[in-house]
């Protein structure tokens, strides 16, 4: 299962996309889109878009995984997120690519273990996850590869779950 | 001038088209795109984006006024808005309308002639600048011809303090 880890954003929206497959997890491409300060928030998002259809043509995803926005001190900036994350949304509705959302704790406690991992922690989870030599960068990339390992291991242990429903049934 | 004013949102995104010419303003249309309860956020933007884009091309305006997001007790509501307002600019932008962002002092100040000015006091003035009968429902469209209402009158001050300064100088 092709699946694509999205930390969303205005300025950079982080990408990783994994094939999970059987409790093992492969790492296939990261990056980030970026968009230019200085530039109106409308055209900004205008590009976001394309390039995110861009992206999920080339890459073709099963699914989407993106993080669910939290507030914590900055609510300017987080407003800022919220409209890059609503064309980011609108984008993977429109390509037809089923979307699944994690908070960062559910992000921590499934590639850590533990919902308030630090997040150097998720970073070199992820990092050992993936085999990969070093971090990815940017951090925007890394969270996005966290998220993608995230939607891997909830799905397989849902359909674990789901299987021993069915045979204590 | 034709101006769409937009009263940004993600259940009820209201919409109101005014005539500005010379000072006197006529209203042409209002009304508002709804979305229902208990569908995906994604599927409700996608909604928002489609409904946009044909509104748009139907009344084909010069400009669009928008709503600028201020934050004052709900946040969560405000991450909902910023989401669909997200996704309003990016039609706005696709479909190459210049867009106007006005704060709800700025609406007031420029509707009522006082920034701290009462909703039922905006409304009430944007009926009798409109020369309607009653004041528009739902309040999201009246909104919205208030936001238009703004932009005329900022553009018309502008372009008198342009010509001022021409004289000027």
């Amino acid at each position: 299962m092709l699946i694509l880890g999205i930390d969303p954003g205005v300025a950079t929206i982080g990408f990783g996309l994994i094939n999970a497959d059987r409790g093992q997890a492969q790492m296939l491409r990261y990056g980030a889109i970026t968009t230019p300060a200085g530039v109106p928030l409308s055209r900004r998002l205008l590009q976001i878009e394309n390039d995110m259809e861009a992206l999920i043509g080339q890459l073709n995803p099963d699914v989407i995984s993106i993080e669910e926005l939290f507030f914590n001190n900055n609510i300017t900036t987080g407003i800022a997120v919220a409209h890059g994350r609503g064309v980011i949304l609108y984008a993977a509705e429109k390509c037809g690519i089923p979307l699944f959302e994690y908070t960062p704790s559910q992000v921590k406690q499934a590639v850590v273990g533990y919902g308030r991992a630090e997040k150097h922690q998720v970073m070199d989870m992820t990092r050992r996850l993936l085999k990969l030599k070093a971090v990815p960068r940017p951090d925007d990339a890394a969270d996005a590869l966290a998220l993608a390992l995230c939607h891997a291991r909830s799905y397989t242990s849902q359909l674990f779950t789901n299987q021993n429903v069915k045979q204590t049934v």
